[in-house]
């Protein structure tokens, strides 16, 4: 049976002041009026009962993620101790879902990516699955990209598995400059969604053969040894420590509708815009302007004679800057008081 | 004995959200940690003494008024029953001042200019309080133009009174367009600053003369009859009414920096600014930011990149605009819900 887990630990500075480590970017409306991570699970509940479906996350949000998804219950969450990458919990999941079906198929989602038409999604799932079983493949998702971004990281596809879509992995290459990331698009390289479906089984046994220092740490997670299995495992994400090493890596692309909504401008993509190009939430007043992005949870917002705005206020707070200038929000957070980037601490 | 009396009725839409008609500009600390007109009121107050001055304004803001005022008390107002421009209720001060001392001279100040220095100001009205009762004028602070402004009207000068620095009024000018205005800086037109001193008695004999649907309504006055006095006289400024009909006016020009605060734009000419041309108050945290007015009274702000932006929060309501729109407020105003704009009668 297909399996769905939920990766949902991410602190999600890049939408500060709304995202805040209490409340980050997947417990935001930031496609339309439910939460990215409830939107997340109601997209494959057609195909992945509720009662197979796992959130990955840290204690912090554990209880506001329950609040969203009523769908699920507390044991349905795998609440890290620590945050160590997507490796150690990733493996923790296939490790639990072998033990209760060792053919499970594991579907590997963000909750905090836009996708649509969920159909489209749905269907692409579902013929990975087969093909992971079929071609014994860890199967990830490449985007076929629809501008040269130099946010994402790319795939470059190699051989077909067989008559289908499905390539083999030639490489896995990282964000890149402008001029490459043309080039890429030119050469019909693929945006790595971070999103994979692959047998349990299968998972196990290549993190086995190339991640031991996560492997051999498992026997711990039986003994419910939670806390010690993520003292032992090294930092690492699933695709340094796994599919970069492992041979069994195969590509399934994608022309359906992707974002990883990096930043505040992605809401121009994610969120419906009016005639001169504004997305607005909550009571926003705009008056010839054009191209901004105005966010307004705690009072009024009035934009008069702006271009490309990002217009934010939420919980005390304003922030203002450049569309174009949204990805760059850490080094503003850097500069900024403690207790107003972080106010739960404050 | 000089007398002073502040015309301080203004409602100040210009500095909308934070001025609003509880609390238009003249409460407000546009130019310094004091609200403009207490700056107004402190600046003369070391040669008119505080049982000489006079405050003219409306009923809606008396009391907040004689809070920011401690060393006035409830009788030196002059409350208008209703908004009728500077003449009606000029001639009332100039009646009531009169009665109680005829050879008085009275300087009409506003009190949502910004000056400075004050000790300049104050020689400058010393000085005009002289002329005006040696030349029997009625005299006009004309200040000397620094740019081409289009906000302000113009005077022209005519012949030196003596071999002072006052002439006579050759002419008032209506505000220039850009070309126009950068004609009459070069021929040497002055400021029209609407600062006044003139002999009470000289006055109320120009008004009779020249202004008699206001002067014939005095008596009123005299039996304490105020709102039928203002039910009576027609609106009319004292420029239109009396000054430009009048042949017994002069100017007296000024180098004191003067400013009548007419948007937010003109902060960053009444407030310090920080090395990168930014103008802030309260909690603002600016990083890469250019020219940009930052007003933070409800919570902090925080502007990243941007440049020659107005970011304003105040009670619930955040308006943002480029620097050099913020003198069409009344634009975006009149297209906003009347409770945004108006929260008291929200």
């Amino acid at each position: 049976m297909l399996w769905a887990v939920v990766l949902a630990g991410g602190v999600g500075s890049r939408f500060w002041p709304v995202s805040t480590p209490s409340r980050p970017k997947q417990l935001l409306p930031l496609a339309g009026d439910l939460p990215l991570i409830r939107q997340t699970v109601d997209r494959v509940l057609p195909i992945v009962d509720a009662h197979r479906i796992r959130i990955l996350t840290g204690e912090r949000i554990a209880r506001p993620i329950l609040d969203v998804l009523p769908m699920l219950a507390a044991d349905h969450l795998f609440v890290e101790p620590r945050a160590r990458g997507t490796a150690p919990v990733l493996a923790w999941a296939a490790h639990e879902i072998a033990r209760r079906e060792p053919d499970a198929v594991m579907a590997s989602l963000h909750a905090d990516h836009v996708i649509a038409p969920d159909a489209a999604f749905r269907d692409l799932l579902v013929t990975m699955a087969a093909a992971s079983v079929r071609h014994e493949r860890l199967f990830t998702i490449g985007a076929v990209p629809t501008r040269p971004e130099t946010g994402y990281g790319y795939i470059r596809p190699g051989e077909p598995l067989d008559g289908g879509e499905a390539r083999e992995v030639a490489a896995f290459v990282e964000k890149p400059p402008p001029d490459v990331a043309a080039a890429y698009v030119r050469d019909g390289y693929l945006w790595n969604t971070g999103i994979f479906v692959w047998p349990v089984r299968l998972f196990l046994e290549e993190l086995k053969r190339h991640t031991p220092e996560i492997a051999e740490h498992l026997p711990l997670l039986d003994r419910g040894e939670i806390a010690a299995y993520f003292d032992a495992v090294p930092p690492l994400s699933v695709d340094q420590g796994l599919l970069e090493r492992s041979r069994r890596v195969a590509v399934m692309p994608s022309t359906f509708q992707w974002d990883d909504v990096g930043a505040w401008d992605a809401m121009a993509r994610t969120r419906p815009t009016d005639e001169q190009g504004n997305v607005t939430f909550g009571a926003a007043h705009l008056v010839d302007a054009e191209g901004c992005i105005v966010w307004a949870d705690d009072g009024a917002i009035a934009v008069f004679g702006a271009k490309d705005l990002v217009v934010v206020r939420t919980a005390g707070v304003t922030f203002v800057a450049p569309r174009d200038r949204s990805a760059d929000l850490k080094k503003l957070i850097e500069k900024l008081p403690r207790s107003l980037v972080n106010p739960e601490e404050g």
